[in-house]
This record gives C-alpha cells, sequence and structure tokens, in this order.
C-alpha cells in the first residue's frame, strides 16, 4: 500500500482532502497540531474524522507557537474580526494570519514522510473561498515542494520525491463540500470557528465561519453546524 | 537598530553565527530548540552563549521530535556512530540526521521574524567539515529562502524580503574558529557531542567530536572541551 502523511485540523477542507487520499488508495497517516490556538476544539474534530477514515496513524503534535505570538489565533489579546463581507474576507491578509503555520507544518509532514517512507503529504489548501493566507498559494506550494526535495535524505538520494498534493487548491468551498458529501464525510464532526465557545459551539461571525455558511448555502446542502 | 533571528544550538557554528551576526550590528534575537536530543546539554550552552553576547531575547521552543524518530539523535533505540574516520563521516547521510530539522528550524525562525517585522535570519550551516546534512547545502537554503518569501505576510507584501544569512557556509572548521576566537566567542561554553554522559561531558568519539577536535587541531588552537 502507497502512504500519504495528510494535514488534518479537523476544519471541512482537511477533513474532505483526508477523504480524497483515501479514495485515491492510500494508506492515511494523520498529523495534527495543537499550537495554542484558540479553537482547541478542532483537535477533538480532527480526532473524530481520523476515526471516520480509518487512518493508520494519528499523531497529534504540541506546538508552542503562543511563545511567537503574531496572530488572534495564538495571541488571547487580539480580537478575531467578525461580521465581515465576503469583499473584505477576500482583499488582504487578516489578523488570524498565522505567521508560516504551514511551513511549520509541512516541515513536519516531510519529516514523518521521509521516516514512513513516502513522499506523498497532502495539504487542504485553497485559493477560492479563502482568508487570502499567503501560505496556502499554489506558487508557495510549489515552492515547499522544491526545497523539501532538496533538504531531505531520500529527496536527496532520489529514491522518494516529495509531492505536496493539494486537491482542493482550486476548489470553492461548495464544490469542496459537495466532494466531501460524495466520499462520506460527516461535517457534523467537522469544526471550523475560530472562536468558539466553551462548549465548543461556533460563533457563526467570524471569517472562517461565514466562508463555511457561504459553502453550506451554495453547495444546497443544510449547514450541520451547530451556532451559539 | 536592524534586528536578526539567530539559529542558536550552543554549538561552535552557531555560536560563531551568533557572534558574526552581532559583529554586524545586528540586535540578536536567538532561537532554540529543546527537540528530545540526546544532548540536551546543549540548551546549557546556547544560554550561556546567548549571555556572552548580549541577545535582546532568547526563545527556547519544545519540540517533541521523538514522536516522528528517524534518527539517532531523538531515538534512543539508534546507537550513535563511534570512531568513524573522516572519509566516513564526508561520505553519504548519517543516522545523526533528524528528518526536516532544519527546515522545521528555519520555519520557527520565519514566523519569529515576520513577528518582529524583520526579514534576517542567520543559520550556521557549512558543507566542508560537516556530517552531509542534505539541510546545510546552499542550493536548500536558497529555496528555503524564495518558499519564505512566497508563504508570508512581509514577504507577500513585499514590504520584507526574508535572507537566510549563512556566513559559515564555505568555512572549515578551522577557519570558523579562527572567526569566532576573533569575535569573543568563548568555546569552553560550546557544546557539540551527540552523546554526552550525565555531566554533560564530551565522548570525543561522535562524528561532532571528531570534526570539533579536527578543528581546534587545524586551527592550532588548544581544545578547551572536556571529554570523558
Amino acid at each position: 500500500m502507497k502512504k500519504a502523511v495528510v494535514l488534518l485540523s479537523g476544519g471541512i477542507d482537511s477533513s474532505t482532502t483526508l477523504a480524497i487520499a483515501k479514495s485515491e488508495g492510500y494508506d492515511l497517516y494523520a498529523l495534527t497540531f495543537q499550537y495554542s490556538q484558540r479553537h482547541r476544539i478542532e483537535i477533538e474534530a480532527a480526532k473524530a474524522i481520523a476515526r471516520l477514515f480509518d487512518v493508520k496513524k494519528h499523531l497529534i503534535i504540541d506546538l508552542p507557537l503562543d511563545q511567537i505570538g503574531g496572530s488572534a489565533l495564538v495571541d488571547k489579546s487580539i480580537s478575531v474580526p467578525k461580521d465581515r463581507s465576503l469583499d473584505e474576507i477576500s482583499s488582504g491578509i487578516p489578523i488570524t494570519y498565522v505567521p508560516a503555520r504551514n511551513t511549520i507544518f509541512l516541515s513536519f509532514a516531510v519529516a514523518w514522510a521521509e521516516v514512513l517512507e513516502t513522499g506523498n503529504i497532502f495539504i487542504g489548501a485553497n485559493v477560492l473561498d479563502y482568508s487570502g493566507y499567503p501560505d496556502c498559494r499554489p506558487e508557495y506550494i510549489e515552492a515547499f515542494e522544491k526545497m523539501a526535495n532538496l533538504g531531505t535524505r531520500r529527496g536527496v538520494e532520489g529514491e522518494v520525491v516529495f509531492r505536496i498534493h493539494r486537491p482542493l487548491i482550486n476548489l470553492t468551498k461548495a464544490q469542496i463540500i459537495r466532494k466531501g458529501l460524495e466520499l462520506g464525510v460527516d461535517y457534523r464532526l467537522t469544526k471550523s470557528c475560530y472562536d468558539p465557545d466553551e462548549q465548543g459551539r461556533a460563533c457563526g461571525r467570524c471569517d472562517s465561519c461565514l466562508l463555511r455558511k457561504k459553502g453550506f448555502t451554495e453547495a444546497g446542502v443544510a449547514d450541520p453546524t451547530e451556532y451559539r
């Protein structure tokens, strides 16, 4: 069986990506980070999705990104923006951007893939209904792929060539949801909200909630999310 | 004052790099990782060197790389190679290679540099008297630099262009030591050994000890290391 390391946050995109990797015949190695994010409820979502798709192994790694800060997601003194219009969401890079987050996450994925002797890494990055994060763009992911091949044992020895699969890159949120439903994703299990309450209920007003709602509406599917 | 993030492990190379950054007029932000390495004594060395060069801030970040494994440095069931010849050391990639270590470390450096609003990152990578690690090679570091500029807010907005300074890249260990002595590095404070004993004394027989000894010999300087 071919193996794939899949970055799994427990949201719509990464959960759908996991389902796609499964449908392509990979043995799944899911990788989740507890990075001092305020929305830690997503870790439980990631665990539930990992179980649903019968992953071979689910690694959950603690990263103290609050020591670095610079984002509303890891620094509780910065507010998460609410009630922005879709135009506002799609222009510029918001304060919920976490410096170098995907670079850090993909670096760990490369390390684990080396140990697993595979070059296949999946990430749910996409650039249509998204928050303008620079580390979701295709040109960034291509540059990461090149770097990974130059900086690893298996890349250098030519045995394994790293490929960062990004199956959602040009899909809208609605297309992602439809694809996931075809593949058996239970979106009730997924969490998107940047600022959930203590019971894990979504705020319904942050950029991530708004993109999620828009996705379900455009897909013509009832939104299973419990908003507070 | 211009700022620089400097990767500081507490060995000869990173300590000398810190001294070089200081001599170039940077305010220093030292970054050290406790990555479940068997040679944790180097954390104390990094702290001592950071104090010696009066860094503005020293961040020590815990990374559980033992969850990933794949290297003698983070997996105690794998032995550290001893008594290898210099030819053996310089051919191939040894089991002390830690998968994607520099990529992980540099990713955190990029994150911190973004928050500090600087693009200057220093790493002590070098390719002459070294252990054949793929993530020390110049072509890798150039690729990392490109990726960092594409994947960050400040890279994309063009305000800051990341530069991964590698002042030691083409120096021998002897040249590095001579340079460091000129700049006030106290090498008694530094630690290189991959497999120190509980008192922190060096084994004198791992690749890192052997390269260190060779460096002092070729520099014509007494080796201040306490071997067991």
